[in-house]
């Protein structure tokens, strides 16, 4: 069940009569009906009447509906206006394009533009490497789209995916300086999506695939990797991986475990799912068994696609069927990437002693987080309001500030066990316990430790 | 002959004597080469020596080497280094990418990103009209360009070209604070370019064409105004042709002439030369010869492509032929856009008394501008060095400030003459003259007065 929070802030303008219990009045309503009031400002006062701006945080659009009528309804008080926080955020856009030289006058137009930028064009031409040195290149990212997964929302479009690709490149601005730029394609054809990135290439250092669908993803990802000359990374895939491989090696790190011995349950096959099998099985764990909506994921399945049938070749060792809570019999480590509600308490006692569950599906966890505490020793979800939050921002900023600064022309997955490694020591020993084991997404040390380990495994490589 | 200018300025460091002398020996041989000394620096003094920062403008590679020779060979001068100062205004980039909106806690990020943007990307998904208020589309330009015509330098490809790019969205920004990117597509065909411009299109409120060559650039602007419902305009014809109508009317003031009266030849049929004869015929002028290297265009020339045989149509009433000199004879106004040195001083003497001259090829002119000033009333150049400098920047963010004002689908002709009379009427009547036909590029009542003319004519057509 959704808890009021501060994606649903909304501040209430009402003018209330001047006695002395109108804002007592006024706060007890809210209260009533469940609205939790974070600001409470006077904006005008006077001998007739006083103007308030209440500022509380709900659990849905009728919520705030009904936390307005709660206060329309209280004698002599009028509302006179409802403001949507949130949106006042977006109004106009997260992110602008500023100017890094001054244009003050003619000398300085000379030389950032004609005639002086014909010599630096040039250069270019002569020697393309030199796009690295004296253009954006160097520091710029496209957040490529094409609106068919976005967020919980699905297929959306590209319009409707836009303030998200804008939130993620404020974010990789304010975490590690890298100037991402919104790429909306109007298509959802494979082809095109392709063709549409390479055309666009040239201007960019990396490529960071965003909230496309599986199973169009996986090739889209892998024909750009072949195709271009830098770094393409699905962050719904990788990025969700990473952060996973991370949180796991500190959570084995609590139980003292070794993943050589751990059997893990990956319950959600698509996008980030097969990413995360893929990781994993680079620290050679003891089995994965991958759950699918039919249940277990083996090669004598019908009907596998082509990444269902990979993941069965590399998987389920014992050739095991049946459903999740079959397969949870015995696991050391449940990951979920999939759906709301497959389990409870009891499948969780059937796991082994210091059971590791990630419920990562957003906004409702695979199984109640607190349901999940009372058989397993760590539990982890995606959300912001229970403890060891899996989220990507914790790897992406530092994955490109690595790569754009070891000018690197692809991405391979030791770099991405090298930033799972580098967010999994951000925790020192003596912080590191079964609530804590990632690093909190304001961490600013995060950023620059991703950032080094994938610059030095990148140079390593190229 | 090219002049020292800011766009090939260099800074030399030199270790010299500690001699009273030095710094005028250092001078006068930078002097003696031509070289233009804007600066002179100490950097270090000891008692046996000193280190000059000597900056200089020069004419071009060779002759920033001759100068650097000059310092080299005098005796005890040591070169250290030698740095291009235009570089070093593109090192990294010149422009990047600005966060809006705080994230500096859990609430920011809530409201910014998820889960708070998920209700933002549902508002657009119900009403896609909502992006020009929720998302950067309300203040976005893509600057697009397959670089194969960048500046004078030709076909050099879309990673040299985006140096010109990256200046022309700084200058965007600073003069009409429109967010513009760069968008160097890897193609040059026609088709992939038009696909590209709407696959991407979804995050931009308006599409600037730039440095695409004709005549491939006449069908891509056509087919995606055809197909986008934001407005597409490609500088290299448009913007202009706005500066350089606004110009001539401005000249024709000067010189007390009605357009409707006047002969005007435009040589150079190409993306500039149409366009600007198109933006002419609105305003009714007696008639307009149009030449290129095969002489006056008539229709019953031969091998004429689509282009010239619309121009053919609509030009050329007499249906003369002949060379550019045979055109000259009579005409009141010349427009080149052409090539370098087509005629002199003896050729404006047949045009009509009170001739205006506007000479625009780049770096070198139609005609020496001084020569065309013993005949001509007015000369006009493309170049910063000359009086009546016709420069697209005054034409471009002011347009796009108000198209992106106007939340305009289109873009046309009468928005285009509006912008073309804000720009003329930006220099009252008592500072106009012959010297002085338009504003200064720094002049920062040209943008506004544009913008505020292409609103009011894009609201009014909507």
């Amino acid at each position: 069940m959704p808890v009021p929070g501060p994606g649903y802030s909304i501040t209430i303008r009402v003018e209330a009569p001047p006695s002395a219990s109108a804002a007592g009045d006024l706060t007890s309503a809210v209260g009533r009906v469940g609205g939790v009031i974070t600001a409470f400002d006077v904006v005008e006062s006077h001998p007739d009447g006083v103007v308030f701006d209440i500022t509380c945080n709900a659990m849905s659009e009728n919520h705030a509906k009904d936390i307005t009528a709660a206060l329309s309804v209280l004698p002599d008080v009028v509302v006179r206006k409802v403001s949507d926080r949130t949106f006042l955020v977006h109004l106009g856009g997260k992110i602008e394009v500023s100017s890094k030289v001054a244009l003050r006058n003619r000398d300085d137009l000379s030389r950032a533009y004609t005639p002086g930028v014909a010599r630096v064009c040039q250069a270019i031409a002569a020697n393309p490497e030199d796009a690295r040195r004296l253009t954006i290149k160097r520091n710029t990212v496209a957040v490529v789209t094409d609106g068919s997964a976005v967020l919980g929302l699905g297929n959306i479009g590209p319009a409707a995916a836009l303030p998200v690709m804008e939130g993620k490149a404020a974010l990789f601005k304010k975490f590690a300086g890298v100037d991402a730029w919104p790429v909306c394609l109007d298509t959802q054809d494979t082809e095109e999506i392709i063709r549409a990135v390479e055309l666009i290439a040239p201007v960019y250092g990396g490529i960071n695939l965003e909230d496309i669908a599986a199973p169009r993803c996986f090739e889209i990802e892998a024909r750009l990797r072949e195709k271009l000359d830098i770094p393409v990374f699905h962050d719904d895939q990788h990025g969700t991986a990473i952060v996973v491989v991370g949180a796991l090696r500190n959570a084995l790190r609590v139980v003292g475990k070794d993943i050589g011995k751990c059997k893990i349950v990956v319950c959600g096959v698509g996008a980030a799912g097969s990413a995360i099998i893929r990781l994993l099985l680079h620290q050679k764990p003891a089995d994965v068994l991958a759950v699918d909506i039919h249940g277990i994921v083996h090669s004598g399945r019908d009907n596998l696609d082509s990444n269902l049938e990979q993941i069965a070749s590399c998987t389920n060792v014992e050739g095991r069927s049946g459903s999740l809570h079959e397969a949870l019999v015995g696991a050391d480590v449940f990951i979920g990437v999939s759906a709301p509600n497959l389990f409870g308490a009891e499948q969780v006692a059937t796991m082994n002693s210091d059971a590791v569950v990630f419920a990562l599906a957003n906004p409702d966890p695979e199984i109640d987080p607190v349901e999940a505490q009372q058989h397993a020793a760590i539990v982890a979800t995606g959300r912001s309001d229970y403890p060891n939050q899996i989220n990507n921002v914790l790897a992406f900023p530092g994955v490109f500030r690595g790569l754009l600064d070891a000018h690197a022309n692809t991405i391979t997955d030791t770099m991405l066990v090298a930033a799972a490694n580098a967010i999994a020591d951000v925790v020192e020993p003596e912080r590191l316990n079964a609530s804590f084991i990632v690093p909190s997404v304001f961490d600013s040390a995060v950023a620059p430790a991703v950032a080094e380990a994938v610059r030095k495994a990148a140079i390593g490589e190229n």
